[in-house]
């Protein structure tokens, strides 16, 4: 009887899956063999932890590499893969392997989940998806694991090859370097730079794109979507790169000291890392004010959508210059590439920046007053948090709980998605019959 | 034959408009006789102050109750008079006492100015625009002017009276009190308050509305635009009053050491300042890092349009909110009131406050680098100016010339009206003929 009546949208049951995950992963890392003393995690901090790994955030209040045992970081190594993979993706396999066929209605949690476009074509899609990343990680792990090698030993070299692969194609930015120090140790290694960077900037683009650049090969026959999102990643890490470059060239903490050749591959990589990776080369609490702000901007924008990284998405922001675009030039259809964006899509994109610039601002008002922390470094907090970001001057650890179960709700929202949580709490499609008549109001 | 070939718009001609304005009132403004001491004011703190006044932005390099001559400071009042009351609705008035018809082309550019839908009834719309701040002004004025009399003597008292009330009438923010501290010596004064507030609410919701209260009497009678306006301003007053009661209640430098009723006035006079008046009763730069932060989004979104306050606009949000709205229901068609919104008027909206958010955020970055100065003051100070507020946490006279130039500029664009200033910029009316086929792109 009840189970007719609720009939749950795709978006509620992405919202669930992703809750029953967190509680799963709060469990397993509070337990004493997670830890590397087996002295156990607080329920807060794991569920901080799960929280962090499964959103593919990267906060952390506790550091990976130290804390942990090896029982620990393979457990958020699964959450961030769950996580970053997509758990839709991972149910579909799961359909797969039982050798079930797809429900239509199957088919609209699997198409919300990747914010895909036609239902045709999921199943091969979902197939692909995880055979590609299969690949990508396994090939960026034997390569990462070599170089840690160097440095560890052969096995646990590979242990932090597997660990790191996974973490940067999900654009997690967790990482089993230890010493809370992040990537700083490898700020001038061309191979971790390169590998790790390829993983979380190819993760970012989003699943359809990844698969359309496999299928199609041409950039002409590919989507317009997918024309689009190259396109806007390659501008922001341009933006990212010069901005960082110019605007911390003679802070001593980070690129000061630096020569001019030596500064480039650390101002890509922390142009980059605002794709919401959340790995850093150099130390973020070291930036000057501006350079945060800066990047806190680029968090806020973020990965393309379906993809493992978070923020608003670039095509979001891109639609909404396209659409000002318009307006300038005096015409009222959005035109993109020879092709028109239909007006929905436009007020969706508006609808997802709207909300994030509210919940991002009321939050960061908030924890500006609960914590007891430089402003700057708890607006940073907020956005690296709702962007799934990671990065951090490094006030995660001195969070109050308040704050703590503050970020964590932001973390949620961040990945889960504005808009789809709006849907999820909304009622969809009950589009109302009446028409009324039109009348303006001013605007600007 | 060029005068053929060039047909300005309406835009254009109004950002022309201006910039002479603010010409006239720099070479006043740097003439001996503007200064009480007799040494003249720099070309560029003169060029400061006169964009400052037109642009009834209120940020000084100098205090102008102590700096300027009586000379100096009607020219400040006339170019407030002027920017505030606009230049358009000035033009018109010289043409009725010039006894000259008004012209389609001179209807397009006030209604340009004005924001108005139609093109009827602007004649009258100007006169009644201009009865009406006379009779506000001068009641308000003498109000004032009895007010003042009892600390300085009759005739100064006057003189304050009508400087303020036109100051305040016109969301200005200029005050000749003198020694920089703003209305601080008033924070408690019932009168000057209630006067002073009444003045710049008032004024800050739109003439467009101001004549629709007048002409229709009745709310439920009145145009789509002004019920919103009323309904958004009566939500963030109430909004800034309650965000800075809670922020402030225990800052012993600003509310901490007053009662919980003496609480009451200061905290609702500085949330309501930031629809764009300018005026302090509180030191700005002793709010905490939060508050600043609040009053600041709050300063971006300012007052209603075709008003004497700044910001993107109280509707602007309003419409986006409601689109937010719509969106979330399942819509596709933005609904207000029983009214439906123009897809235009979205699109227009959505620009404003992209075009904002780009300005601010790429000029704080910039000046954050420039200017010795705290980070957040840097900030407010640059939201201070694009939203043509004026509050200032103290940097102001302590920018560099490069800052103080690009403030300049922000303070320009913030009056003038980012879209407008697009609109001027670029070829309105170009609509392409091609209509291009639909594809979509995914957001969010
Ligand atoms: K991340
Ligand atoms: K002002």
């Amino acid at each position: 009887m009840f189970s007719e009546k609720f009939q749950p949208s795709p978006a509620q049951v992405l919202v669930v899956g992703f809750l029953i995950l967190i509680l799963l992963g709060t469990i397993l890392l509070s337990l004493p063999i997670a830890s590397a003393s087996g002295e156990p995690l607080s329920p807060l901090d794991a569920l901080f932890t799960a929280t962090s790994a499964v959103c593919v955030t990267g906060l952390v209040v506790v550091d990976t590499g130290t804390f942990f045992s090896t029982f620990g970081q393979v457990v958020i190594m699964l959450l961030i893969q769950a996580g970053g993979l997509g758990f839709m993706t991972m149910a579909t396999l799961i359909f797969l392997v039982l050798g079930k066929k797809i429900t239509l209605k199957g088919r609209l949690v699997i198409q919300e989940a990747l914010n895909q476009i036609t239902l045709s074509g999921l199943v091969r899609l979902t197939k692909s998806i995880i055979i590609l990343t299969l690949i990508i990680e396994g090939v960026a792990a034997l390569i990462l694991g070599i170089r840690f090698s160097q440095d560890v030993g052969l096995l646990r070299g590979l242990y932090m090859g597997v660990f790191h692969s996974i973490s940067a194609f999900s654009n997690a930015g967790f990482d089993i370097v230890g010493g809370g120090v992040g990537l700083t140790p490898y700020r001038d290694d061309f191979v971790v730079n390169t590998v790790i960077m390829g993983l979380f900037i190819f993760g970012g683009l989003g699943f359809t794109v990844i698969v359309d650049i496999y299928t199609r090969g041409s950039i002409k026959k590919m989507a317009l979507h997918s024309k689009f999102v190259l396109l806007l990643t390659a501008i922001f890490l341009v933006v990212g790169f010069l901005g960082i470059f110019i605007l911390e060239y003679d802070n001593p903490a980070t690129l000061g000291e630096l020569s001019f050749v030596e500064k480039i591959m650390p101002a890509f990589f922390t142009g980059a890392t605002t794709r919401t990776a959340g790995f850093n080369t150099i130390d973020t609490g070291s930036l000057e004010a501006g350079t945060l702000f800066f990047m806190l901007l680029l968090m806020f924008i973020g990965a393309s959508p379906a993809s493992t990284g978070g923020g608003i998405k670039t095509t979001t922001f891109g639609v909404l210059l396209v659409a000002v675009y318009a307006i300038i030039k005096g015409g009222d259809e959005v035109n993109l590439m020879n092709r028109r964006i239909p007006y929905h899509i436009v007020l969706k994109g508006l609808s997802i920046i709207v909300i994030g610039l509210i919940v991002v601002g009321t939050v960061t008002i908030v924890l500006s007053q609960t914590e007891n922390q430089e402003f700057m470094n708890v607006f940073f907090e907020v956005v690296s948090a709702f962007g799934t970001v990671g990065l951090s001057t490094g006030i995660t650890s001195e969070l109050t709980t308040f704050g703590k179960g503050i970020i964590i709700v932001v973390m949620f929202m961040g990945r889960v998605g504005p808009l789809t949580l709006a849907l999820a709490l909304g009622r969809r499609y009950s589009k109302s019959k009446i028409r009324y008549p039109e009348e303006r109001v001013l605007v600007g």
